[in-house]
């Protein structure tokens, strides 16, 4: 048993934190203002990316901070899901980070998706821009019309039509939708209603100007649109792409679901946790040095006791996702089941506390963007619902620790 | 002991309830849309009020629901606090329904001051024009650079100077300050440095057309600018207003403060009460209807355990707020300090637990604007803020608790 | 609505308090040690109750302040259920007190029993002492091998045999069942199983002296006895009882405990509030004198938000519980379940939070009985078990939710 | 980073667990009885081991499952903290364990203050015979009459006269003292009150038949005397020791409890997560076997999101409590404070929920003693307390990250 970090995690950990407090650090409220003043409408047709995110990214990608999720010694950093933990913690503290070191949600998923499934064909087409960091893309899962936390209720169909697929329904929360430089979606759909329950469903490539994808909409999350990412809603009205867009093949949808899943949280979590940090960062400063009735507010009431509470969920977080991590190296997502729904409950619920409380301490200032505090507590709020609700990954971590209870019963 | 409403607060609810019914709920989802096409944007020069608020108004004046909060038998309904307090919850299921019965903070509050401390001349300028709905008016305190939740902190200048005085100042979260039709403002500043802490602070009117009064911008709470109303940010700068402007005179600030904040508070935490039972409808009602997993929601995992801790602590909050205003009426607000820092503790956190259990039922829908519960969140967590964040109150309730022991110990 | 107690209340209140500070109050730390010298064995059949006890009683008898939980003019004091509940507070706040006023339980809940559906010669062989305060009495309900949460599990059976019922089974938690002044239980049990499931049951009285009770031992709650009252688990091996020891008649089981359960739940519920204000007079006054660090330990950390917070907890479990009361007696307890259901889960709740949070301040001496707070904790927690666990009355609370809600629906 | 156990600690684990399941297990029911019988009584002179339990000592020396905590090759097991903490949370799962391993509190912290502080003679004369498990020891640091969560409030004093040292002070709650074979007590008072405030205290080892040391009574915790060892009241009058008795020397008392309390509170908090454990078994078991409403418990309600929390904090927990561990072999108990604090706040919280809720599903059977319930909450309400309440380590905590935040703001 060892807590330290591995001498790469320590190297890349280093280098990221130079960067992040050379580069990006000094430029996110100058980025805030400028995403404000250029996207600060619903309008996202008019969204653009602000020059200076290309700089940076070009930046980070000179210096080899780049793609370092991915598990491959060419493409990537070659980590391990644990090395590369501390490393979407780093990044966690900046919402402007991830997407610098092309390492940002939905994108990393998709990727991961077409390196693990896609083949080469597929690989070359969508998957090689993708890691350039010149394209974005999007992944169609979730359905406003019924409770997608049981993917099994999906409506959204994928029908054979000769040499063609046909796809037909409607998908919203599809982050990175609203883009500009969005061009691929992946999308999840039926293929094959009386097929065994995992089997049914299938993962498609759909370019985002295939005639018949109507982007109705983007949602704002409690008042956020991410611009220029965006969570889309979207309609798939007869939408024609070719057979080869199918990626494995059909009904193996749940399969590439479940591998895309694992890591996946981890980068979630260990970023919801560098979020948190930086919020407690926040608690501390505000505490320290804001004065009301002749005292700093953390003398006062039970701000102290706060902050040690705030520090010890944040922490037990921390450890509960790098040893999800450890078992998802070592066993496999598939039967570290129960440790990524724990985590996937826990720190979500950590940001949002650490971020509620501060927003506290800040008073009005928490509550619109002169802080980072709206933007954190929407994060966290997401991330509570995104890949399935808080009640949901409380239903299988009981479901599975009872399966294990009944197999010690029966040795 | 009782716990029957008066006859004339369930002729009242009644009523209420009818007009509620028949013309405000059927409008909302539209007036939403409305508002957002004709306010959607951050730009409040722009905002106006939709046609159909004015209509609404009338009609609620006529049928003798205007003015309600008004505890004057002829300018209002001759309501107690206490009578007064289950219609204000009726009103705040609905974020729309206080206005049209012109019951809105903070032109309720302003009101109060006029009607309990603005001299004739005063009233007839000010008073009459919001108790008709035609003007709108704004209570600007809090100050952004210091913890306004310890008012001595305020920083805010009043100086005599001839026969005028000159104010000088920033202030924010001025609500109301984006309103097409706001006129006045009703400003807190410091006039003697000097005297005794309670004595130092002076309430003064400002119409908004002074020269001087720089509007910056409006302020989003958790994404919501709450147009055409907004909560703006204004400069005062040497902003001239002649001496009969000043309410009841230099000093009195905090005294009318006071007064004002008393019904102000059980208004806020019956609204609040309100939306939370409406929140818990929707709880209920996507519960019972959404299938997943093969059952509806509520069945699942501790859905039921939630209904029924939310049920508990609404009624409870309910019961506490009523009291207060209770204490109100028969004691004074100055007496019932420690009951109505309880309830303005208490109301806004079990309505932010109910958003946010509503919130997770809802998934994807709880974020955006489908559903209103963004605009509760933003209302739960404002609350908790404004007038005092929560630690402010847990000390208010601590120190006057030991205070009366310390008096029985002595007895 | 009013919040004022009744005038009568008022009165009783404050003769309650006067004897409470003039003679038990002094008497308790004496009585402690006397209880424990006289009674700290396991060892039942030893028990004693000290002599002061009895005269305490008398004394109380003789000022009137006797059967005041009784709704009847002569036999009690002719008490509503709202304007007994804030004299059965008072008495919480003593371990002691409840019974020096004949308002103990279970003998309260017994005498109700044969109060409103005994018939004369019960009443008069059975009720009578029991008002005198000259006989203990015990009811056997819960059973050790089935979830008596569920009461249609009971085990006991009570089976006609010629003029006589034969009565087999095992209970246990049956408390007084260690008294030495013990005459009487009125047993539940199994009269016909194949009767509609709220008609099977049925309540008889039995002499404890009848050949075939077999009382095993008295059971510790969180180690306490409870001296010289007990928790007794006692066999019933066909004992014989005659005829007219039934009460109403076989099948009345059930109704006659709804109709005990009612106000007994409102006393037990104020008892606990008593109990947990005088805990948080000890939380006070141990945090104002006790110095660590330099400082009060109410100074410290968090201990004044806490100290709102318990505060806060028990206003409003005390509106709750006088609500709950207050619809008894307007619309009977049947038609008030959901608020019955609140009481019995806020109020145990609140005590045991309460007591936990003081056991903290007071460290070691917390532990032991060198303060009341094991035997508070032991009443809290045994509160939060006995007639239904906390998720059982969440359950009935929801479930009532949901039909209201459902018939609201359908209007 | 490495989550596995080491090689040395998974055999020992094996082994530990083989010797417990086969030997220890079997036993506990009985244990539970035998004990009853021969120490149920307050009066601890009459106290005796029951027989078995010496047996078992022996069978588990032979196997070398014997003083693990001793991190010395020959004397222990060599293993350092890290790899005894599972050992630790292996024995925590009962309550006899740790005695039989020879690795019980209060016997192991005093054995480590002897090896690491102890001069040759003191080691020869008192740490032998305890390293051999035939005598017990007592630690009497708390005192009754003044706050002892701040240890500079201790009141007893040590002074020189001429060859010998004569303390005088009143203990309490010092573990072991009522047991038969406890021989020897360390006394920590102050022999300095001018010297710096760490400096004023001495720990001296004081053998217990020394006349003067005056055994007043033993404590209940929550009720339990935990015979055959107790928790004494003593009062040491005109106790003389030689010089030689004294740890160290004078002023050295808080350096060694410095040393001391680190691993121990290791070991405390692995113990009580090994309980926790325990509990959440009998959770489950009792969840998934017994029928209420026609359903196992588990189905009902909330319990299985209950069961999900609980694994989820009980593991958090674990690896916190590992990773202080871990830090305390690696930069020493003094830099790894906040973490010792944190993991002292944590797990007695998580065992006393996961046990509450326990109770809860085992209804009247979990207050007596037919199930390990109510020790295993006097053993968490305890650790709540003893080195320290919640609120002293919860300071600790937010002093040290404040310090770290002044650090890296000042880089």
């Amino acid at each position: 048993m060892d807590f330290s970090y591995s001498a790469k995690t320590a190297d890349y950990l280093q280098r990221l934190d130079t960067f992040m407090r050379e580069f990006i650090e000094p430029y996110e409220s100058q980025y805030q203002k400028e995403n404000f003043r250029l996207n600060g409408t619903p309008n996202w047709r008019e969204w653009q990316v602000p020059p200076r995110v290309a700089e940076l990214k070009q930046m980070a990608r000179e210096r080899g901070l780049w793609n370092l999720f991915l598990p491959d010694d060419k493409l990537g950093a070659g980590l391990s899901t644990l090395e590369y933990a501390p490393l979407a913690e780093r990044m966690g503290r900046s919402l402007l980070a991830p997407e610098i070191f092309n390492c940002n949600a939905p994108d990393t998923g998709n990727m991961e998706v077409l390196y693990h499934f896609g083949d080469k064909s597929q690989q070359r087409r969508w998957l090689q821009p993708l890691l350039d960091g010149e394209t974005r893309s999007v992944f169609c899962m979730t359905e406003p019309d019924v409770a997608s936390s049981d993917a099994t209720n999906m409506q959204t169909t994928i029908v054979a039509d000769g040499d063609e697929w046909v796809i037909n329904g409607r998908k919203w929360w599809s982050t990175g939708l609203g883009h500009p430089q969005a061009e691929i979606a992946i999308v999840m759909g039926l293929t094959d209603e009386d097929a065994d329950k995992h089997q049914r469903h299938t993962m498609i490539l759909v370019p985002l100007d295939t005639p018949g994808v109507n982007i109705e909409r983007m949602l704002p999350a409690l008042g956020e649109y991410d611009a220029p990412y965006g969570h889309g809603e979207v309609i798939f009205d007869h939408v024609r792409v070719p057979k080869e867009n199918i990626i494995v093949g059909p009904g193996a949808g749940f399969k590439i679901a479940q591998g895309r899943l694992g890591p996946g949280r981890i980068h979630h979590c260990m970023r919801a946790i560098g979020a948190a940090e930086r919020a407690l960062e926040l608690f501390i400063e505000r505490g320290a040095t804001r004065i009301a009735f002749g005292q700093p507010l953390l003398k006062l009431g039970g701000n102290t006791e706060r902050l040690a509470d705030m520090r010890v969920a944040i922490d037990q977080a921390r450890l509960m996702t790098l040893y999800a991590a450890w078992q998802i190296d070592n066993i496999g997502a598939l039967k570290a089941i129960k440790e990524i729904s724990a985590i996937k409950l826990v720190a979500p619920n950590v940001l949002q506390q650490v971020v509620d409380e501060t927003m506290q301490l800040f008073g009005g200032a928490s509550m619109c963007h002169d802080t980072p505090l709206p933007g954190l507590l929407a994060v966290a709020k997401s991330l509570r619902i995104a890949d399935g609700p808080d009640a949901v990954h409380r239903a299988t971590i009981a479901k599975t620790e009872l399966k294990q209870w009944q197999g010690r019963r029966h040795d």
